[in-house]
């Protein structure tokens, strides 16, 4: 039978200052800096689950409402959601602090995907994930939904065939 | 009236070694450092269009299917879909080659969406976006139906009011 | 009357992956490398105490035991130990994971000082710090003592004049 | 018999742009970048003067008195002290220069000790250091005091067994 | 017969965006850092004739006249104009645009040589490089003038016996 | 009338350690790092001799004739050899040493210009470069021919008028 592991032992919070270098022009840090970081912080969380190397299998739709400042701290927490096979689905949160005005917003949230791998390179198994609390659950059940979504939009699957996603724009 | 611009004045190649620093412990490009290069392509071609500073407002779900390795050389082509108003969708289509073996593969493909603002950070319009050949008409068509799905996902739309989303989905 | 301010709410977890450019040619990381990131983590603690911007004044005494290899996990917890006027001394433990075999130690541990100052950078004072865990008394109790030995070996204080260090090699 | 080795055949100058990744908000140079330039420089005197490669085992207390800013040009200079079987003592002065307006003081100086490891990372013994000027005396002979405070402080020496140290603070 | 490859097929594009390490305290990109962008795209272009794996062998006279800004986009035209045994030169165009003022110049321009080399560094023959276009023609004629003048400065050539060289500074 | 300095007042020595993000495929330092590397030391040298801001002006024939290794140490030296108005020639020479192996060999050496600017950039002047020692005189005196070959490559001077040059190729 497959292991099972609480989804809480893959927690990982990442802490990051925004240097000259992550940021443009108008000192803001640019958006592919944040999604580099929130892939590290999230591999990081699919390690722990798995006790395997891992690599990024897709990254889901990611917004940036809020401008990131030159100087702010950026606080990332990511915990895997949900296993399949040899899959597991990240949530990141990321919170940015500008600590001398003493502004906290949550700036961005995500959903990265890895797969677990050997020595080769190869897909493996792993523990299955046990949901816990209220909001561990949430995003456990929502798992399959943006798989499916996923799956559809890489155009493995049919819209048609995704049960969980016709429920979200089921009109009836 | 609104200025017009052919699409096609916003293609950016963007050419890249893969470094030590970009890989994992199994010498492949890690796929947050992807997404960093993507948006460097993406932000230049919304800049070309918009002939303005440009700001990431999201990155539509993005795969990794290939492993792309250590000297490997990734060329990413960019350019913008369409615009609405202020903002920009932009296509990225990447391609890896392995040089010493003669292998070349289509490794990604992804939807980045800009906004173009002023120096003091706020939104600004930019031309409308002019699609003439038929692969740009076909992305300038589904730019309305991604829109919709960003904005579903972002939660600022519902989905019975995304028209084109439904269609996607269509049951009958 | 000075403000007082708990040290657990200048609590950072940073969480770093170790990267090819961070090692020497043994694959492990380089000491400096390590101090430079406890340099980070321990700044952000400091401003969260001050909410100001932190200069680092100085570093004690670092240890490195054990060797950190490419690709281990590293994370630093650090936070503020005690202030006194503009300084504070910030504590930081270094946890280091080897994860696909399942390895965790305890691989550094050190003191920083850092000044708070204002924008033109002249000190500026910083809260009261209020240690309430047996532990973080014990280290805001051992703190004046560091201090002492700091200024000793910076030639700011003469060795007979510190009365906290003498104890320590007090033979009688 | 071990082979002597002068230590100034160790000394290795290493001169750097103050570059605006290094830089926090107040474009001043970071102390942990600092301590990681400092780090490669004693590095390379260790190896220098062992013939092999090293790692860092410890670093004793370094303070930052003065800004270094964006622009200035930093030189530091690096030199065995003196050696323990197969651990070198490396002392480091770092100097700095506003080179357009001309000034320019010494703002550091350290000592980190290094260990010569065999390509299995085990200590091998390294040549004994020679001491030859009156300035490599002192430091010298001030290597065995620094050397008890390393381990009184690494908790692997009783103060009181620390006889060198105990005379710096000499009660009678 | 040694193969024959048209230079077309070496072609490479790289667009970079001007960050802030890159630059100096005038906020212009540093000369060191161009011709290392320069080197990566005429490396690949070198690699794209030969398919191999390529090593700079020299390269020649760089001038830098205009001032390139942070935020800039640089272009980078990079192809093979000619081949000798095992070795390529490589000529590259780079141009500097400044997006919102809407200015774009030829910044930069420059000849690389490189050596195709086996997976043990030994030099390899390259197949003979076909050019085609006018333009392509000029490069290729000149490639020998140019490779005399690398010869003589590197003293591997008597100034007497470089018949193509004595021509340029033919007096009669 | 205009200030005089020596020419060894401008001496920089700068000492790297070949990092992995340096080096290519092979393990190699990358011809247009060391280019880099050479720019930041030549340009502490014109800083040096000119207590200005500088600027790369341009970069003479570079040959590259023995691998660097991962792991090596190189040490640049380098020195103004000679002023005209506003710019300064440096020369550089680059040692490369694999410590434990203890080989040491003179891997490159290269002419750099750089041109003195104001804070908006324009040139000023600098001080008449005064050459001491029988090699620096060497060196003074081939600045005139290399200034010629410089203006007759950038198309700046008509062959035929670069009298120094024509010596060189003197066909009598």
């Amino acid at each position: 039978m497959r292991k099972q592991k609480p989804v809480k032992e893959s927690f990982v919070i990442m802490t990051e200052l925004v240097l000259p270098n992550d940021t443009n022009t108008l000192n803001n840090l640019m958006g592919g800096r944040m999604m580099h970081l929130m892939d590290i912080a999230a591999a990081i969380a699919a390690q722990k689950h798995s006790n395997r190397i891992v690599v990024t299998a897709s990254v889901d739709n990611v917004s940036f409402r809020e401008p990131i400042r030159l100087g702010n701290v950026v606080t990332l927490q990511a915990q895997v959601t949900r296993s399949f096979s040899s899959s597991m689905e990240v949530h990141i949160d990321v919170w940015t602090e500008d600590i001398p005005s003493g502004t906290k917003i949550k700036s961005n949230e995500a959903f990265y995907t890895f797969v677990a791998v050997d020595q080769s390179g190869r897909p493996i198994d792993v523990p299955e994930a046990v949901a816990e609390t209220e909001e561990e659950i949430r995003l456990y059940d929502g798992a399959l939904r943006r798989r499916q979504l996923r799956l559809v939009l890489a155009g493995r699957m049919q819209p048609q065939d995704a049960s969980e996603l016709k429920a979200l724009f089921n009109m009836e």
